[in-house]
């Protein structure tokens, strides 16, 4: 048995004695799952820019295809084809507000990977933990295919494909596959597949169930080998383009890049494609036939096809967008998969908010009225009336709302007024509304990165493992050092 | 002024310490030698395999364009598409033997390197310098385009473009371009441009002096910009090739690679070749139309252009062969330049030894007959006469021996045993003995290594600066380490 073996039957064990309460093997679904050559083939790499604080230490472990940026730890894991986008870290001397307390960092934050497992999973933003500052921890967890991890401690726990956890510290939980959790804290619990939850204390709680037999059809995890369903065939089909662009990494972009915007050299960029000023194109997006208008965005893992973005449009991590004609100000959430066909185009009005994991596969065509919340599966306009509502409407309510499989309680004005917010702070972030140096975001920050590239062993005992590298800025250096 | 320029300011000022005797001001020289773009503009990378021990730190330096493998330091320093090759680095352990004595390592040999400006340089092979068994130090140095240092503990120097010091402990010296230096020894001496001296104390001593109007045509160093003459436009003529190479990196080699050898995707492979069992193409090496036999190599920044190798022909560090046709075990040494044409091919046969930085460069045919000795600078058949030997005859010399522009002493017999030795020592190194998993070398190691690619800021006070970076084997793990 090689040690990169080892490591797995040991990360395998730590993950399921978190796993006791629920009990949970998680064993079968990883030890067999990624081809061993596979780790091999793959290089990780790591960006460097000036804007974010630099810190990487990978120790033991295996990062093939995995990117990294900003301050990350791996010790003892797989992370396989994950980006780690430590880029909206908080820095020493912030100031984190959490239910009314101030709570000052006293060095910067650090992602810190240890005895995990996790593939194709997306990381981002900062620990919403008040407890642990400083960390933002990833322990002894089991991650699948497009999972998201955003701003989330996650301890003990097992995340199903295309899963997200969202503002959420997790403890000893499974994840099913499509499920979606923004609900603060979560211990010892199992969450069905196929389940959008959010909840915050005190003033909402918002939960959405899919049924299982239109969710197998798009997402359906297999024992050891990886999930299926049209999400996987659609992600599949057009990996090839990606191999491609991994291996050649052209330095040239192939679109005019307006100023202010950026362009990653990772992104696929196929057919006719125009973007506009402060647009952020992220890698391991892929546009094709599309118009990105001024300070829209698609972040990691999204396809925007034969659609048109009006402008300041958000495609969060995992959105999908084909055949499709977005307004001004919409949001689309997390994971979400908005089809539209050629002879039925799909049609978003200004303003709208796309909840994250939601599916929209239509064959006609269908219009969604400006500034509609929309939720859960829609493929006509039937589903239409049952899963969206118009915001102002929504946002009146106080109490108990029932509609189709939604069940919300609680105020609806904090809800949606929660939703407008990280919007706004979301385009903020990316960059949207730069303008002759004021309010620059990752949209500007990403013109000006340098890739660096980091491969394991090819043969010997440590056959596939990376050796121990640590990079921190070029004046911080540690007592003792050479 | 940057970061970077202060640097360059702070390197300059050491090395000019060090040279107050002889009194020489390095400023000039390198101050406006690299336009600061060019800091930016290439990558950086190393190498990582099994066989090699590995360590690389990085600390307060541009390392852009250089290439490290093994074990490595470097501090403080501009190392500018540079070689470090610690392949053949002491091991903790190893017993080195000097004089009679022997000394046994506490720890690994690592190349260190501090304060010191390189440019273009090649730097391989181990310390063989008794006195520091385990470092194998370069420090307040400048050395220029092409110069080797190959075995030599560097200190307070400056090496002219094209130079040569091999095995050899440098203190505050200068040695001029085009220089080759192999005395064991040398301290507060100024080289000559174009003097080739051998001397093994007690034993013998070879010199050899271009005549200065013949060198500067081959080469001339210039203050404040590169070195110009045959030399430098033969390579500049062709970097064009390399940056394409560097470029795309291509995994795939263009021609079969047999059993046992190896050709690195950083090498140029231009029209029509073939290559035999147990070859070794380093990177930096650049093969057009050329055959190569059963265990012949091909090291960094060598040209092998319309010419056969029968086998088991080494060309060292910076060797170039044009329109020849070299027989079996011939020896070409450090930065030769041996240039036929296409009506006047250069034969050298069997067994002959081309001392370290001979120039052969013909417009008609010319033979160079089985195991002779061949030194300094040959046009024609006269000059042939003049700068070469029966290395049988050679042997039988004790005492003094002159000829031409050659000065020997001391025994004909240890010297060409010595040399014997030496390309023996060599052709083991490379692998070209290898059977069957017996006897392999850097031609077999060399098949699996996988290229790591690292790069400096891009913006902001530390622009061109490389981050800190530590990187060491996978278990090796220093105390406190998260």
């Amino acid at each position: 048995m090689t040690k990169l073996d080892e490591l797995i039957n040991r990360i395998i064990d730590r993950v399921n004695i978190n796993l006791r309460e629920p009990s949970f093997d998680v064993g079968p679904y990883v030890r067999d799952l990624i081809d061993r050559e596979k780790f091999l083939r793959f290089y990780a790499f790591y960006g460097l820019t000036s804007q974010n604080a630099l810190r990487f230490n990978f120790r033991e472990c295996n990062i093939a295809g995995s990117y990294f940026l900003g301050k990350c730890s791996v010790n003892h894991s797989v992370v396989y084809k994950t980006d780690v986008r430590g880029d909206e870290l908080k820095n020493k001397g912030d100031v984190f507000q959490s239910d009314g307390l101030r709570i000052r960092l006293h060095e910067d934050e650090c992602i810190m990977i240890k005895d995990s497992f996790l593939v194709k999973t997306l990381i981002h933003s900062h620990s919403h933990d008040p407890e642990n500052p400083e960390t933002f921890l990833i322990q002894n967890a089991v991650s699948l295919h497009y999972a998201n991890i955003h701003g989330s401690p996650v301890e003990g726990s097992f995340l199903g494909p295309f899963s997200t956890v969202d503002l959420t510290t997790l403890h000893d939980s499974v994840v099913g596959s499509y499920a979606y959790v923004q609900v603060g804290e979560l211990s010892h619990q199992l969450v069905e597949s196929g389940t959008i939850w959010i909840r915050s204390a005190g003033n909402f709680e918002f939960r959405y169930q899919y049924e299982p037999s239109v969710l197998e059809k798009y997402i359906e995890t297999l024992v050891g080998s990886a999930p299926r369903g049209v999400f996987m065939d659609f992600v599949e089909s057009r990996k090839g383009d990606f191999i491609e662009i991994f291996e050649r990494a052209p330095s040239q972009s192939v679109i005019p890049v307006p100023n202010g915007a950026s362009l990653s050299r990772y992104a696929v960029v196929k057919g006719d494609n125009r973007i506009e000023q402060n647009v952020l194109v992220a890698q391991r997006s892929y546009l094709q036939n599309t118009y990105m208008g001024k300070g829209a965005n698609a972040q990691e893992n999204c396809y925007l096809i034969d659609s048109n973005l009006e402008g300041y449009d958000v495609t969060a991590h995992g959105g999908k967008i084909i055949s499709a004609d977005l307004g001004k100000y919409v949001f689309v959430g997390f994971n979400s998969f908005l089809r539209g066909s050629q002879n039925g185009r799909l049609k978003v009005g200004d303003g709208c908010v796309i909840m994250p994991h939601t599916i929209i596969d239509v064959e006609s065509p269908l219009e969604i009225p400006p500034n509609s919340l929309v939720w859960g599966f829609i493929s006509n306009s039937d589903d239409l009336k049952v899963n969206s509502i118009d915001l102002e409407e929504f946002r009146r309510i106080e109490g108990v709302f029932e509609q189709g499989h939604l069940n919300f309680s609680g105020s609806g004005e904090k809800f949606v007024k929660g939703f407008r917010n990280r919007i706004q702070h979301i385009l903020e972030a990316n960059g949207a509304f730069f303008e002759s140096d004021i309010n620059p975001g990752h949209a500007q920050w990403g013109r000006t990165i340098s890739f660096n590239i980091v491969q394991p062993y090819r043969e010997g005992p440590s056959r596939g493992l990376y050796p121990t590298i640590d990079i921190r800025p070029e004046h911080e250096v540690r007592a003792g050092e050479i």
